[in-house]
């Protein structure tokens, strides 16, 4: 018989003090209940009797969803961009609200496309409505950061055979001083026309003679070996080199080329990235547009808003100021540098990777700040808001159990407890680049969004 | 004031099952004395006022120790090695002792060095007394399983800068049928004739046109990525592979030359284990003949017997009988198949790696076996029976803990806590190869033995 009573408290703090004042050991657990406003909707939404089975459906097609890479081909061919059409990160976005890395992504694009000569040219002809932009979630793909494709950038593509569905993601630069972060210095776009001339037709021919390259395995692969898939990628970047480059060099192309392509993509330890995000896509895509799901199917961020999409209710925005990221920086760079969350990139802990596996990964603290135990509680709690653990991603330090995958946003607002999300740093000003990483929340306004239109569309 | 008293217990069992009986929680801490007839020995060597500093000394060393990648030549170049004349793993041991591996090892390197036409006359070559075979540690190198080096095979050369010393070891041949394991079918003997006629020279080439490679930052970055450098070298190996390619590729050498390099290479995940043994060579080594250490320098298995060598007391070795790993086996293989421990890859442990890193290499448990709670333990463990934490290898789980590193023979000793080494393990009949991994341990004699030896030398 146990005769020392273990005691719980939970929520307000009264309990715990009381204890506490009475020597008694207790353990106090957070509770806060949800937002002002919420709490009917939310109890509308928990009550739809389609929610289990729905979320069941969510999870196993995203489970289900294959990522092959199939192909690298210019945006203009894949996603169908013409000259003066661009794609962005996060949900829309006006000129007007634009934060400083996007203006910055965008002066560059239009300068890459020959668009304008200089940057007040670029910038005139982006404030004059005379060029367009829309988010890359909505033509299927993603970018990391500002998330800028112009037409004549390469893209990966990469195709789920299981449900018949493409997505892709441009190249990844390197980092620094790269447009992705905002910054349109004259090396930044002859680094992206080498990229357009070099690299994109080597990768190419390498991926058309290799044949299909199974990523959502070398995903599987990078946890075991230190990679979490968003801010560590270099176990990922390391087996794509491994695969690619015998074909690459069997590719006939001359071997100044093939030397230098293999030192940029080795020399950039983020190049996988780019591929990790389109196979989260495909998985977080295939669960779209089942009524009555509350699993989220993307997070992606503008510089200015972060936007949700859920899965019941489609290709809906639900969104709410992005956070200023919390972090490491780089070089003489600080928190006054930084811009809001931006990129499409938390489409990786979308589907479970990124903040969501650091528990895999304890050395992305280095790059991230936060402690070793902090990344393994950080998994561990995303079990709470998740409805599935993916096999195919199984996370070695915690006995190999599967990535805490699917966020259900109604258990994101009954519990408080909102997704992790690791993330470079863009700096505020337009054309800076990098100035660090760090971790990030979503706002909970989103989730209280999404929840009501969840709640509006369950049937009477 | 705490009114719990925390009551621990340590070595029989009657202090904890009396308290048991009674109801009383407690804590039983396992020790034994030390073996019969070495606690006279064992007494002098703790006493001896110059361990502390020889052994600070013997650490400082070891962590001090460089190790670059240098250059790849043939064995007969580097280790001096004549016809007829051939390196092995472990202690010396004779014909008429060596194990089934050993012997196929020799039997298919003397039909590689073309001194027998045929298996029987291998063997009676061998048997005559007509050839000789040496100890790897003999002559400044190191081998994996069985470890044989013949004149024509090539071997990477190590430099430690610091202490100005060279080690070498063979190219990684890959799993399976394999000389290494003791197998020498034709096929095995073509493979090691096109590593001699193309790997090797490719390898030199690279090497000579990228400069020197830091073999132990590279082991540094592996243990943040899931490897523990023995049984795990998957990031090791897609590092050296990005890090040569590129001057590979600008060689000169034909294209399908360099893409089936690449391909051998990135198709082995174990290629880099030849270049982590000689890292570890270097850094035992730099440790080795200082007067009054404790601390081991050399674990080696020939298949039959398990040596150690100790700082104190140089070159000489130590043995007792190589116990049988336990494990995971291949295919239809299972224990009974089993060769006794055999190879100079414990020389990882030596350094803090293998065994000794497993918390960091958490997906190791599924190819040598055990549980990821065991490896986490083990690594711990360690630490108890290590005289320092080497800062160049961290442990990001252990929040970048140094690797436990220099083993204290006086500590094993008196704690009774063995190394923990993982390991191939290789079919007990002469041309099997490969039959699994796992889990062993070496014999306590060995340490007996090492401090009898340290206490004769200990000034009267």
């Amino acid at each position: 018989m146990n005769l020392n009573p273990t005691l719980v408290t939970a929520g307000v703090a009264r309990f715990a003090d009381s204890l506490a004042q009475q020597g008694i050991a207790h353990t106090a657990v957070e509770w806060q209940p949800p937002p002002d406003g919420s709490v009917d909707a939310l109890s509308t939404v928990l009550a739809d009797p389609r929610r289990a089975g729905a979320n069941a459906e969510a999870a196993a097609r995203m489970l289900a969803a294959g990522a092959r890479l199939v192909d690298v081909r210019p945006a203009r061919e894949v996603v169908g961009l013409e000259p003066g059409r661009f794609c962005h990160a996060g949900p829309p976005v006006t000129w007007e609200r634009a934060s400083g890395p996007l203006r910055g992504a965008l002066t560059g694009a239009v300068l890459l496309e020959g668009l304008a000569s200089d940057p007040p040219g670029a910038e005139r002809l982006l404030a004059g409505g005379r060029v367009e932009w829309v988010p890359c979630h909505r033509l299927g793909g993603v970018g990391p950061m500002a998330g800028v494709v112009s037409p004549s950038m390469w893209v990966w593509v990469l195709h789920d055979e299981v449900h018949d569905r493409t997505s892709w993601c441009t190249l990844n630069e390197g980092l620094g001083a790269v447009l992705r972060y905002g910054a349109y210095a004259p090396e930044v776009i002859d680094r992206l026309r080498w990229m357009g001339a070099v690299l994109g037709p080597a990768l190419q021919a390498a991926v058309r003679r290799h044949g299909p390259v199974d990523v959502k395995a070398l995903v599987g692969q990078m946890l075991t070996m230190g990679d979490e898939g968003h801010n560590r990628n270099r176990a990922g970047t390391l087996m794509l080199l491994r695969d690619l480059l015998p074909d690459l060099v069997e590719s006939g192309l001359p071997s100044a080329d093939v030397a230098r392509v293999a030192r940029f993509i080795g020399g950039n330890d983020h190049f996988f990235l780019n591929l990790v995000m389109p196979c989260a896509k495909l998985q977080a895509a295939a669960a779209s547009g089942i009524a009555g799901s509350t699993v989220v199917t993307a997070m992606a961020r503008n510089g200015t808003d972060f936007g949700i999409q859920v899965a019941g209710t489609g290709d809906a925005w639900f969104t709410g100021p992005a956070a200023v990221p919390d972090g490491l920086f780089l070089g003489g760079y600080g928190p006054d540098d930084a811009n809001p969350d931006i990129g499409d990139s938390a489409i990786t802990e979308t589907a479970g990777l990124g903040g969501f596996a650091m528990a895999g990964a304890p050395a992305i603290v280095r790059f991230v700040g936060g402690t070793v135990s902090d990344a393994l509680r950080t998994t561990r709690e995303m079990y709470e808001i998740t409805v599935a653990e993916n096999p195919a991603y199984p996370l070695p330090v915690l006995d190999f159990r599967g990535a805490p995958t699917g966020i259900d946003a109604a258990l994101v607002l009954r519990t408080g407890i909102r997704p992790q999300i690791n993330t470079g740093i863009a700096g505020r000003v337009a054309g800076t680049g990098q100035v660090g990483a760090g971790l990030v929340n979503p706002p909970l306004e989103c989730f209280v969004a999404a929840v009501a239109a969840l709640a509006d569309a369950v049937p009477q």
